[in-house]
């Protein structure tokens, strides 16, 4: 894990929870993006080297729309930039740790992403994330 | 706000927890504190340029354990750096934020800090903090 990437906070509404996230942060939104495949809608900040990703659920069905319904709104994960996501998903699989993809799969923000389950993160959501490249994309 | 300072991680146990996290984030806990004032223990380690905070709760009464009886082991809060705690402080309340605590507090970690209450931020507890220093100590 090289550092965090960015936290991600379920919102009911990216269009009603923006303007709070910018009065809070103190900067604006500076993207928004459709991740289609993972049924959600994206909203990125900026803050030092991290960023904060707003997630709205865009599926009834879909992760986000289930969190929301179970716990509300707030903090879903935390993401860490890996050099590596192949041999990090190798290391923490060695370590016991259990991963939710076998392998890795196309996230927002231009990103290979993959999930650590929260039972074996002690209830932390922890997605691992590597920009895509000629080379590994 | 100037950047995550860190992010709090409820636990149960530090002592049980500390070995989770060391082979997750792939890095020794550098140091542990006791704030006797709020009742928790305090694991760090560094990610990047940011920190992960464990917290256990010394109180059963204090917040901590509210928090675990509730929700059980996860992400607790996001804490942001700040320039100047009373300013931003002040910034905040006035953009219609809810403070937790109406002057600053100290924290572990050397730190003033004043929490935001997770009823105006969209059910993230934010905790704003400033190193200690001669002047504003």
């Amino acid at each position: 894990m090289k550092k965090i990437e960015h936290i991600g906070i379920a919102v009911h509404s990216i269009q009603e929870s923006r303007g709070l996230y910018e009065k809070l942060l103190g900067t604006n939104c500076y993207k928004t993006e459709l991740v289609a495949s993972e049924g959600v809608n994206t909203a990125f900040f900026k803050t030092g080297e991290n960023k904060i990703e707003l997630l709205e659920s865009t599926d009834e069905q879909g992760p986000i729309a289930k969190f929301l319904a179970k716990k509300g709104e707030g903090i879903h994960h935390i993401a860490f930039d890996v050099e590596d996501i192949f041999a990090e998903m190798e290391r923490l699989k060695s370590e016991g740790f259990v991963l939710l993809n076998e392998v890795p799969k196309k996230g927002a923000d231009h990103k290979l992403v993959c999930f650590v389950h929260p039972k074996s993160t002690g209830g932390v959501l922890v997605e691992l994330c590597q920009e895509i490249t000629e080379n590994n994309g």
